[in-house]
């Protein structure tokens, strides 16, 4: 299992302990403002995606002279940054997984964009690679099938999220399950548990988030 | 207009200037641990709801010794404390607008749960009297229709999200336009502008979020 780092450009009081303490093994790809936070951490991207205007001169500076592949999404293709660092991670660069940081906290436009890149058609076959975590959550996601997942030691709830419309829905051995269900809308089924170390579940359609957090 | 203010549990660093300031004027009523942080700035709650079960005895004897009304959300009828807070706020108290603080930051489980409330076919007519407001972002929803929205003199961004499939939205004149767009799954629309004082849109069926947002 090879994976990825992506650092997009969300508020850094959202990063997990682990990444504030420079502790996230792996490459890393870079979007905007994170190029930057990464270069600042001693880490440099592989790529970094943006137009960075958000950036100084000096801060662009700085990102051209470290990073030798820098690229811009295509906003005629109604490519979003992220999802273009998704292209390069998952297909061109054929990591096996992608986790982004920097996605959440500050606006929710950017998260919900970030959420939602799963329910588009081109990359609704690249959800089970991706996985957005924050100092309180990981998300994951699924598609149609039958699973068992574990629980993560230090969070404590957990959540299950059809992002559309999924058919049977079915949570076997959680606290709280479910036989069956139709979901005919996006549902946070949240503040459920693991009753052990693993949680089992199935689906038929659809897609569907699931969030593991803690307070 | 009549407007009455919720606050939900969520971390007190999402909050918007004006509620740490203590300067967000109108009735209350608190969810949970909302109940509490109002009491702590001088502020009775109308109503308290929650179990309450993540304050200890201690606070639990404040809250129940300085609020007369207080009720529980019954998960029989799979009913979340804040969709509680709606019906008793819109329906039972008929305010005209519920301005609802503390739903964002931490964990996301609980925000998309208060994000998509507006989808429940109970809560749907209600949309449009539904705002989320914090640090950074107001979201306010619209059903089918034309409308014309003022900016907020402190956000720079605009963004339209229908939540879920939605026919024919059309962005007038708006930095981005859009003319009878057909939105097959939720999109967040991120990152546009008003380009005056005011952004005309319209669209034909479906709901539609509207963030506004500074960085």
């Amino acid at each position: 299992m090879s994976h990825l780092n992506l650092l997009v450009g969300g508020p850094t009081s959202g990063w997990p302990e682990q990444l504030t303490a420079g502790k996230v093994s792996g490459d890393w790809i870079g979007v905007d403002r994170g190029t930057l936070r990464l270069l600042k951490m001693g880490i440099t991207p592989l790529v970094a995606i943006g137009d960075f205007d958000s950036l100084s001169a000096d801060e662009l500076h700085q990102v051209k002279t470290a990073v030798s592949d820098i690229r811009q999404a295509i906003p005629e293709k109604d490519e979003t940054d992220t999802e273009l660092a998704v292209t390069v991670a998952l297909k061109e660069f054929q990591y096996d997984r992608l986790d982004i940081y920097g996605a959440t906290g500050g606006r929710l436009d950017h998260f919900l964009a970030n959420l939602w890149l799963v329910l588009k058609p081109r990359y609704r076959d690249f959800a089970p690679q991706i996985r957005f975590i924050d100092q309180t959550n990981t998300i994951t996601f699924f598609l149609p099938g039958d699973y068992t997942i574990k629980k993560e030691a230090d969070k404590k709830y957990l959540a299950f999220i059809p992002l559309e419309k999924v058919d049977g829905l079915t949570l076997v051995d959680e606290k709280y399950t479910l036989d069956h269900e139709n979901v005919p809308y996006p549902i946070s089924y949240a503040s459920n548990e693991f009753v052990g170390e693993t949680g089992q579940f199935s689906f038929e359609s659809g897609l569907l988030a699931v969030i593991q957090s803690k307070d």
